[in-house]
């Protein structure tokens, strides 16, 4: 028993986007069991890409062959927690944010897939209280509906985390986009973005001939940039102006809100579209079915699921796996850790569902539930490659699945392609 | 089956928000069954309160005595409405919007307690396209999620709908609010605006011996007042100056709106717990009982609670219900249209659960589903009085409420009372 405070303080949440909006420094990452010290390895501490290390070791030189350490102080949840980024340059060319074990108490396991937010608190700050140490601010948000409000804030994917949080175009994209930018006169479309994208990227990337798992990967993250670039274009001049009223500026807010989580909850689906097309997979997106489900994608059509379905019903399901009979279905979800589930009524009929996500970590405990109701992940391969032997094997990247589609006969009739 | 547009047009939802944010004038309302036509009786279309008529007959004098008509032009859902605002001053002095049945089509029944949002297009706006005719937009809400998000949005509660919606403070209010300011440093908390309000209501009405449904009304009324003084006080110097990054442009719109959304949420259960001191009603508010649950009041205090549940179990329920044990649970929810069921599991083992509410209309089916499960309706007596004979006896007043705690000995020991 005891006395409740109607208006307590802020909620963690608004806390960890506040500061990721006022931060310079930023990195977001879902944790692993090896980051939570689950895997018994020796390397104890969150691993941190090395493209971020300079973040992390300010004013250290980082060099293969050395060890460098920098001590920093870490608030969270209130206190503080003294820990220690190193450089593993002698063994490894890893870095790593070491003694946070206190983090993850008192069951680290379940913190398995959860968002871990870090970021640097500016020197400016009045809450900069330690004047030689180095602070640091951290989150772990574990529910997804919390995780996706950072993601939609920040208006970015699970592929943009894992890695320092760029809030800088990239140079190499730029006359890209400027070329663009001069035949656009209001804010382009989601898709309209998105098909950008995918015209810079043949103009630029056209001839690498990477596997699709990278090709994915880039078109979101040239996407990102392009959204990033237009949104500035086109709303610096309205912010830097000032408003006259509240509900004007809350309004403009609401509005870039808005793009931003249209941006990162839609270009996936159309990008995996892409994809497939490239690669002349025959399939149906983003259509209904005659029993008014909406399955993201359906291979090889829509027709093909629907007379797969008949057979079924008239068989008394008597018939041959989905698998077998030729017919898939991928549901497209850039996080999947509470939402997994609404795609078991999704394409009804099918006896395995391929997940399409983004998210870097997905705990046993999930991969264990997903294998018992026949959904299958898949994931870019450099993210599926994190996983331990055990649970990798029990994920797809994109090449296979496209390679599976393939072999079942999922080709597209058109024999030219799309891009023959 | 169909093809998807997976960037649909802007939700209705989040056009509604922004053209309220843009718009000079705008009304809200939670429909009653009059207004959709469902009383037989010989009055059709929404009624207004009459302090709006000015804002829907602009330019014609508004007298007892005559009726006067305009013709508007309604947007709704991508089509118009040709609709008409009369002013009834022959027989009744009321005003209301007709000629409005097509928007309520197919299943007018469903809409009774739905939000209905009445927006003034500005003149200046490119979509202004009737040169003849005034044009309003209008949306019809019916999740209560959605419903509390249009609210949170604007900062209000139920209290400030059925009325034209004021940006304007109260100049009567003025001189005490910037009394109050010259001492504040930072934006106060919630709960310090709340009880400021309940300091202003002392000097100005202090002496008016109204009843307790009013005075819960008027706290309401100049705490929303006083919210919004602040705001206007806090934020305006930093909105007007304009912003660098647009990352802390969205995180200042995120600290207004939940500003905005936390005094909405949580004033309520504050003057409802002054008009009881006020009254010499003890009441635990804001505890949390043996078993981890929270109920927003009990009466005539926690231990009695605990002690008739104690009784109860014992007993195997052979007791007599909470009520005749004098003891009393009580929820507190501005809104209830798909909520109230959460208090269901609140307070468990009394056999009547209390909700005071401020929306203004419920369903007749929500009222009888409400009735099957042991759940009575509080709210201020203007709003009960809306309701038809049958609802209305349903439906008690604050005052008929505290009355019945009076009279079942939930009085307060302290025998001076808070006030006395």
């Amino acid at each position: 028993m005891g006395q409740l405070d109607l208006f307590a303080d802020e909620a963690q949440l608004e806390q960890a986007i506040r500061a990721l909006a006022g931060s310079s420094d930023a990195y977001l990452k879902f944790l692993s069991p090896n980051d939570l010290g689950l895997t018994g390895s020796h390397q104890a501490g969150i691993y941190l890409s090395r493209e971020s290390a300079p973040l992390f070791l300010e004013g250290k030189t980082v060099e293969k062959g050395e060890n460098v350490e920098r001590e920093v102080r870490i608030r969270f949840r209130g206190g503080n927690v003294a820990a220690r980024f190193v450089w593993y340059g002698k063994a490894k060319s890893e870095c790593r944010l070491t003694r946070i074990l206190p983090l993850f108490r008192p069951d680290p396991a379940r913190l398995e897939g959860s968002l871990f937010i870090l970021a640097a608190v500016p020197d400016d700050r009045p809450d900069s209280l330690f004047e030689n140490d180095s602070l640091f601010q951290c989150w772990i948000i574990e529910s997804e509906d919390e995780i996706r409000a950072v993601l939609d804030f920040l208006g970015i994917t699970p592929a943009e985390t894992n890695q320092r949080l760029r809030f800088d175009l990239n140079e190499r994209l730029l006359p890209e986009f400027e070329r663009l930018n001069a035949s656009v006169n209001e804010f382009p479309s989601g898709g309209e973005i998105a098909r950008r994208s995918q015209s810079v990227y043949e103009r630029l990337y056209g001839t690498l001939e990477e596997g699709v798992d990278d090709m994915l990967l880039r078109l979101i993250e040239i996407e990102y940039s392009l959204f990033r670039y237009f949104e500035r274009k086109h709303y610096q001049p309205l912010i830097e102006e000032g408003f006259q009223r509240i509900d004007d500026f809350l309004s403009l807010s609401l509005e870039i809100h808005n793009r931003r989580k249209s941006r990162a909850g839609n270009s996936l689906e159309i990008h995996l579209k892409y994809v497939f097309d490239r690669s002349r997979i025959a399939c149906a997106h983003g259509v209904i079915t005659s029993d008014q489900r909406r399955p993201d994608f359906l291979f090889p059509s829509l027709d093909a699921y629907e007379s797969y379905r008949v057979r079924h019903r008239e068989a008394e399901n008597n018939v041959s796996s989905s698998d077998a009979e030729g017919v898939f279905f991928l549901a497209a979800k850039t996080t999947c850790k509470d939402r997994w589930r609404q795609i078991l009524t999704e394409a009804p009929g099918v006896n395995r569902r391929y997940l399409f996500t983004l998210q870097q970590a997905i705990s046993k405990a999930q991969l264990d539930e997903m294998s018992d109701e026949g959904v299958t992940v898949v994931m870019p391969e450099s993210y599926r490659r994190k996983f331990d032997a055990q649970n990798r094997g029990r994920i797809m990247s994109l090449a296979e699945f496209i390679e599976k589609l393939r072999q079942s006969g999922c080709e597209s009739h058109d024999s030219a392609g799309l891009f023959g």
